[in-house]
């Protein structure tokens, strides 16, 4: 088999043809796909429904503690709840706070915080003159949004297959207290899959930044979203690893049920040092009176523990992992060896990551849009949504069904066959 | 019968001796009372038990426009609790933002957002050398703690029996740009329990600002919560009035339903013009992928209408009632015509607002503790935590059985005897 860039002029402008003709019965198709979003599916969501029935009309409704979880209060959430997440990223119960519905909002809190007041006593960020986040890319688009909206400077630090390029981490963390963080999805990395190495884990542990007020946004989204229960990622505990290396307020570690429960009604987390903690309880004291125990209650009586966590987690991968295997099963027949693409084939999470050629990545989005099937938009993946090589897309198969699942990979598939062979017959 | 004023220092010396050993036997009793914060009580959280119910494994989880409640999404809210929240404080479902559980967090996030990021297009309040709040006196001491937190300079404006004192009000807003926003509770007010009268309203709506960037913070916390059926406080709508005045940009109003149904885990929402919503929705946008949407729909299924909520108000009433009049039964009794202090009784809302003599208020707070009742501390009801008179103490009497509201009033009405004659004899 021949390579795109093996081919002749001649071999490409047939091969063009021929694709332009496959590309325009699809569009005649009118298909209505939609890869765009980490959404779980509605079958994942059903999973759940179990749920709605621990708390009813005859329920008690207090916490281990003999808190009611119906009144106010409680700010830092019930003891179940905190065991219940804490358990799953590795922390205390009394290093977490249990909050609401979105993890996204306690890391916009966290980071917002920071710009009106500091972080634990530190100088509020917005009276600095300038405020520089680490960004390994490419990385989640909410993730970059957060600290475009404050207004604070990205920069792209590379990522590997084993995470963030430590060097580079290094080189900006400790040579300028501007950077006062860095974002991190640790494991089954947002959108390439990949897991952290133990080696990357105790490099972040071993830091030292010149900002005193430095922190790692460690967002443990997929923290138990395995795909295969025989192969599961291990990441070793960065709150440990902080800990043991002295520097155990450098981490806030972040994380949810969203995808575990039901998506818009799960409930999230922060875990860290008392001294964070306590730095966090001062603002969300003035914010709130307490968040939804009642919800915190349902999850803990739903879930109860890991074993309940793993179980529910086992019964998820089964119904997407067929749809992750549909996109490899395609990619691998129609784009492998013709050299104008790899993908990433992650163990767990809920994206695959594709590098087209450079270059490809907007027209293949744009014709994709055009034939009625709709990713996440080139660059998003990156800061300020520029991709410098215009190539990476992230591909979320999770929410469609198998079947479209299987017509979206194969119109992706042609589209990158036709925005490559246009950009090489354009370029040469 | 005399007042204490009209003693002699021979009567009141005696009266002292009395009052002391009354006051040390209650002492003895050992009581646990709370009557601190505006809580409902476990009975009348009992009251929505059903809503538990409205949801279970067998439920269809989508909204009237067909959006699977449990997924990601819909940052608005779903249609059904827009228009049972609009409904509930007159505004039109696409005026309204339903978010989390706390009209608070949404407060708080109204007023960072707008120091962060200015209002609708203004300077960031953050970057402005000054910052003001009007604050009416006694007000809730949430606000005050927001305004305090953010660094905004608070100033008292005096409350009367009909609102705020909107000449002061006027004076301040239209003379000084720095003047940003002004607390209001506008149906019985924490805690003096008023409704402002139409025409305090209609000035609100009048007001010409001097910042482009005032707003009213109308925290419409008990807009349905009568104490009394046939005598329901009315308030005229501040949208509307704004609207006419051609002012619709002047008004963010919130509210919940944390004293409808369970005071932790209701829904809460913004209401406001479609440009305020908008710029909301800037931020939220980056904060959130949405809130909890199935309790939205739990309460949308559970109350259903204002018929629903009306209903339920009712049953509330029923319980608390009881225990205001027991406020007012004792005070009535033991207080009425000693000069020793003045208290409001309220048609509705959470609290009754105690006015001492000056400078008695922090030593009856401190003489109730000491016999084991907890009260709001004195000063908690202004900015800064700071009585210009001491004399101000907010009660509530929702929390506790009406055995306990009996023997806390009966408690605070002998403290407030025993600290008036002490102040009396101690100034003679």
């Amino acid at each position: 088999m021949k390579t795109y860039q093996e081919m002749s002029r001649e071999e490409l402008t047939s091969l063009r043809d021929e694709l332009s003709g496959a590309y325009e019965a699809v569009k005649r198709k009118g298909l209505s796909l939609n890869m765009a979003r980490g959404k779980p599916s509605p079958s994942q969501l059903d999973l759940s429904m179990d749920m709605l029935n621990v708390l009813n009309s005859g329920s008690a409704v207090n916490d281990v503690s003999g808190i009611d979880c119906r009144n106010y209060g409680e700010m830092d959430g019930i003891y179940e709840a905190k065991k219940l997440l804490g358990d799953m990223i590795g922390a205390d119960p009394e290093n977490v706070i249990v909050c609401g519905n979105s993890s996204l909002s306690i890391m916009y809190d966290s980071v917002a915080r920071s710009m009106l007041f500091g972080v634990a006593g530190s100088t509020p960020w917005c009276k600095l003159p300038a405020v520089k986040f680490l960004c390994p890319v490419p990385g989640y688009d909410r993730h970059f949004a957060i600290t475009e909206k404050l207004g604070i400077e990205m920069i792209n630090i590379p990522m590997n297959e084993d995470g963030p390029d430590m060097a580079a981490v290094r080189e900006y963390a400790e040579s300028d207290a501007a950077v006062k963080g860095i974002w991190c999805v640790p494991k089954y990395s947002n959108p390439t899959g990949i897991t952290y190495s133990d080696d990357v884990v105790r490099a972040f542990a071993a830091l030292k930044p010149a900002a005193e007020d430095f922190r790692i946004y460690w967002d443990n989204a997929y923290a138990v979203h395995d795909l295969y229960e025989d192969s599961r990622d291990t990441l070793l505990n960065i709150m440990e690893e902080c800990k043991k290396a002295g520097h155990e307020d450098m981490v806030l570690q972040f994380c949810s049920t969203s995808k575990i429960t039901f998506a818009g009604s799960g409930i999230a987390g922060i875990a860290s040092s008392s001294a964070n903690l306590d730095w966090c309880r001062k603002e969300m004291t003035i914010r709130t009176i307490g968040y939804d125990k009642m919800n915190q209650f349902r999850h803990a009586l739903h879930l109860k523990d890991m074993d309940g966590i793993r179980k529910r987690m086992a019964e998820h991968a089964a119904i997407i992992r067929p749809k992750f295997q549909a996109v490899y099963d395609c990619f691998d027949k129609e784009l492998q060896g013709l050299g104008i693409g790899t993908w990433t084939k992650p163990r767990g999470g809920y994206f695959i990551s594709f590098d087209a050629l450079d270059g490809c990545a907007k027209a293949i989005v744009a014709k994709c849009k055009e034939a009625g099937m709709t990713t996440t938009g080139a660059g998003a993946t990156f800061p300020y949504k520029k991709d410098p090589r215009d190539r990476n897309i992230r591909i979320a198969p999770t929410f469609p069904s198998l079947e479209d699942v299987r017509e979206a990979a194969a119109l992706f598939a042609l589209c990158v066959k036709l925005c490559s062979v246009e950009k090489l017959l354009n370029q040469s």
